[in-house]
């Protein structure tokens, strides 16, 4: 027999009765039941529980061990009393009746309980992580997130996609955040960088006349902790294709991305490929954000034009200043008691705005402030506009052109939740496309990019020489599910001509092009194909499926908010030699309260 | 039609004769034959050949444009003179009329080129690579590195495995070697160090629970560069499993290994699973070395006691002073040259032995200066032991019991090759197991552990409480390929009592072991399960694969020797405000024949 096993401990079944066998596994829970003790023991796989007559020799032991010890039992499988026989656990028809206990490893008392539904400091948590995990919702969390990569890694190859590994000792990147930097013992005064993301070795993969590339890549960046970003490392599905038009790569990878989701959808319905396109001009309209969340069923629509020279003279206002006033729905909300249109315009006001302005499509008629001041044949030309029906209302976000577009997202975004319109059951994808290529940058007056300064200008070298700047769009594109945001990618400029026109525009000299992005440039003077792709987050497409809040649900050994390993005890201080070692020594800052250092 | 091909440069056939088709691609070669032009197309799939006509208003472009420029061509697909089939060419019995050539990307001379065999220095080549890398050897050794690591990944998941990634950020690891740190912005004076191996996360992940873990796996090590180790980043095929013996790693991971190599061997021939175990002492004895090359058919034997009192004064001294004499057998050598003898002779004074005896097992009896003063039945009974003929020859190598067995191994090696006896279309594998877990350190006349302080003593705390320490096995095992050693494992030392006894015969307090491995041991104290597991290398089995003597030529992106990358211009200098937000300055060596500096 086994040292350790003949099955695990979800293995067992009613056929098994009569089988002596073996199991290993973690001691879940004890309970005593008149001189017979039951434990149920608990491996990655399952649950199997095992008793102990009164009077065995083995009930000493048991009684002995804590929760969480790791045990052996051998013993002969039984089928239950049908009164206890448990049809919520696979094993449950049967139990093992112990004969023989080996104590594989004796636990101390435990500073966080496996077994149960009790809450923990996440210190404490991340301090004895390898506790956590044994908790049933990490341990699914975790499961769910490596069978997640790898249903995604079979995906993207059978796409005819081929994972390479591209270096993480590298230099320091244009993406803009911050690097962190790995000092270079053999080469004093030098340092590496950890990849932001592998964004220029993929393209020079595609200049090597690799095809279509991809890679669970690892990328670092030295940022703030939030919610849905790690503070130090994360991974995202990098991926890259030539040849290709931003089509192409849309039909590359929404099977990808859809067939993961149905995969895990675990009941919830999924909108699989193709996934709409939405302009970008158009999500700002209609859902004031390039991040629309299209489970809740709400459009905003323009309504400035029903209000310039209107009887209502705050919006009225805004429209003759040039602002915009965009109406926002709310089905059924005539008849909502008063109480709930002076809380929104509260949390208006909180968010910044004067206020929120409504109509109420009573069944007698238009009310509230507005519609007492605006004409009759305008506020049904709203109802008109917005597609109301007697019994519904709709909110007004009125102000500059570049702050109440957004504002009327968040408007829709909290009527959707207040009318509980939002379908959580869903997943449903968006692919914001055609993205202007530059902004006016207000303060300025400057013309800057306004997103990736690599992407490629839609018409090329000759949008750049004859269109107005802000008239361009970009071939760049992201995808967004349930309004997170998954990636951004683009069909990347790969003609130094044109790169060097477009940095032009934004005011920098071919030499500052060249001094900063020479690299890459370099390569595209020898032969580079049209290439584009994109980067779906990894830790945020698990967080929907899992339906976490918090990126540190779905990472194996998270680093804290402080971006600290408690477990590990990382980072750390290190001894005198291995910094001189690296040509570097400590320039801390002054202890606080210390006076500051003179200069030498 | 597609703006830039409707097919790949591999997939044009016979069948597709009267087609009108795009394709794209980097211009291979051109060749002029009275006025038509012939360029090869050449993508990441295939090459095909275009033509274009005399007269075509296509030819001044296609002339213009140097070799490696990428190309849009669309025309007809035409069947090519029966003479002028190339049947080497998948395409090779059609050619493409060109009809419109749009150029993509037009290359300046090449640094390199990629079409034809000529070899480039390997600096030009990195700085270069991404032309490197189209060239054809370059390319299929990474495609071939792609593909296996995705046959790995597919058959470690049949195998009941799960991938997991762990953190790259984190604290410096017990394996020995240098780490590469990493200064924290956050916590003044503190680093972080890239992994070395995950070992102790893999572990960890047995403590939590997670059954069968693998991990294709990045590591770091700051350590000088090897052919077949690179200066910073390598990747392993991690893997650890719980509740297992050895035997059950062996059954797990053999299948898989020689899956791989059986699906990669392009003709070569793979001994499969299940591999030979070899205890470490039979492998010293029988082929000199713990990482045998078993396509070597050569074995040693241990004939010292036939010198032992013998008339051949130097071998019994060695004898007689504690020292063994090895026979290597040559079998088919006796007639060979003098010159045969001389040159081995040679070779083993360079090598730094006193020479290298020999017996010639010629048909009129034994010769040789050795045979001359040997005893006729000590002769005899040393064929016996070697199990050699008439025809065949024998060496020896004497001296110190732990220098002359590994001397030993080399002169195996030599004579295999020699003899020509190594065959080299074959991939054999074997476990190198029962590792002795002490050593005795001649200098110090202390106890020290011989390989890794980590792994399980056979026999357990027993053994270690009754045995003398340098007669206890450890459970480790090395995977050896054709004298490679791919990987090191062991099943783990899980009980923190074992483990204290274990460091304590080598000298160290439980406090010693408490304050440098208290995060394991702490893990251990709260149910640890009985596991083990190794790490394969990947690069090494890639180029067993690809059949190529240097790492680099199997890696993506290489660092060079001197550890940098010579195309992203990696490590380099960062401005001063980036290392006083990380906390440190610079800490140079002096320039060369500046004099040092004086205390401040």
């Amino acid at each position: 027999m086994h040292a350790y096993r003949t099955h695990t401990c979800a293995a067992l079944r009613a056929a098994d009765a009569g089988k002596t066998v073996r199991l290993s596994g973690w001691v879940h829970r004890k309970r005593d039941h008149g001189g017979l003790l039951f434990v149920d023991l608990r491996d990655h796989y399952g649950m199997t529980q095992c008793v102990v007559a009164a009077g065995s020799p083995m009930l000493a032991t048991l009684e002995e061990v804590r929760p969480e010890s790791v045990i052996t039992v051998t013993g002969e499988v039984v089928l239950r009393e049908p009164g206890t026989v448990n049809p919520k656990l696979p094993t449950g028809e049967i139990e093992l009746r112990v004969r023989e206990v080996v104590v594989q490893s004796a636990a101390e008392m435990l500073p966080i309980q496996v077994a149960g539904e009790q809450e923990f400091p996440e210190d404490l948590r991340l301090r004895y992580r390898f506790l956590d995990l044994r908790r049933e919702r990490q341990h699914r969390n975790i499961m769910l997130r490596a069978n997640v990569i790898a249903s995604i890694r079979r995906r993207m190859i059978e796409q005819g996609f081929t994972e390479f590994q591209t270096p993480i000792l590298t230099a320091s990147s244009p993406e803009g955040a911050r690097d962190f930097l790995v000092p270079s013992r053999l080469h004093p005064g030098k340092f590496y960088a950890l990849p932001q993301a592998p964004q220029q070795f993929k393209q020079l993969c595609m200049v090597a006349g690799f095809d279509r590339y991809f890679q669970i890549a690892p990328c670092f960046r030295d940022e703030a902790s939030r919610a849905d970003r790690s503070p130090g490392e994360f991974y995202q599905l990098d991926f890259e294709m030539s040849f290709v038009t931003q089509e192409d790569v849309f039909a590359a990878i929404e099977p990808v991305i859809a067939g993961v989701f149905e995969e895990f959808a675990n009941g919830r319905k999924v909108f699989g490929a193709p996934f709409p396109r939405i302009p970008y001009d158009e999500a700002m309209l209609v859902y004031g954000s390039d991040k629309p969340d299209l489970r809740n069923p709400l459009k905003i629509a323009d309504v400035t034009e029903h209000f310039a020279g209107s009887g209502f003279g705050l919006f009225a206002k805004i429209a003759a200043a040039g602002g915009v006033v965009r109406a926002i729905p709310a089905p059924g909300a005539a008849d909502k008691p008063r109480g709930f249109f002076d809380k929104l315009n509260e949390w208006a006001r909180a968010e910044g705005a004067g206020g929120l302005g409504y109509i109420q499509f009573a069944a007698d008629g238009p009310k509230g402030p507005i519609a007492k001041n605006l004409e009759a044949d305008r506020v049904e030309a709203i109802r008109a506009a917005c597609g109301l029906n007697a019994g519904d209302a709709v909110f007004f976000a009125a102000g500059k052109k570049d702050e109440a577009p957004k504002f009327a997202g968040k408007v829709r975004t909290r009527l959707g939740e207040e009318l509980d319109l939002i379908a959580t059951d869903e997943f449903r994808f968006c692919w914001i496309v055609d993205f202007p290529m530059y902004e006016l940058n207000e303060e300025t007056g400057q013309i800057d990019f306004s997103h990736n300064p690599f992407s490629m200008p839609q018409g090329g070298l000759e949008a750049l020489n004859t269109m107005n700047p802000l008239d361009i769009k970009a071939f760049q594109y992201d995808i967004v599910c349930n309004g997170v945001e998954l990636s951004s990618g683009a069909i990347r400029n790969h003609r130094p001509d044109i790169m060097i026109r477009a940095f032009e525009i934004a005011g920098y000299t071919a030499q500052d092009v060249e001094d900063r992005f020479g690299g890459m440039l370099n390569a595209f003077r020898y032969g580079a194909p049209p290439h584009g792709g994109s980067a779906p987050g990894i830790d945020r497409i698990v967080m929907l499926l899992a339906d976490e809040p918090n990126i540190r649900e779905v990472i194996l050994f998270p680093l804290n908010q402080q971006g600290e390993d408690l477990m590990m005890q990382a980072p750390a201080r290190v001894p005198p030699e291995r910094l001189k070692e690296l040509h570097i020594r400590l320039d801390l800052p002054p202890p606080k309260g210390a006076p500051a250092p003179k200069a030498p």
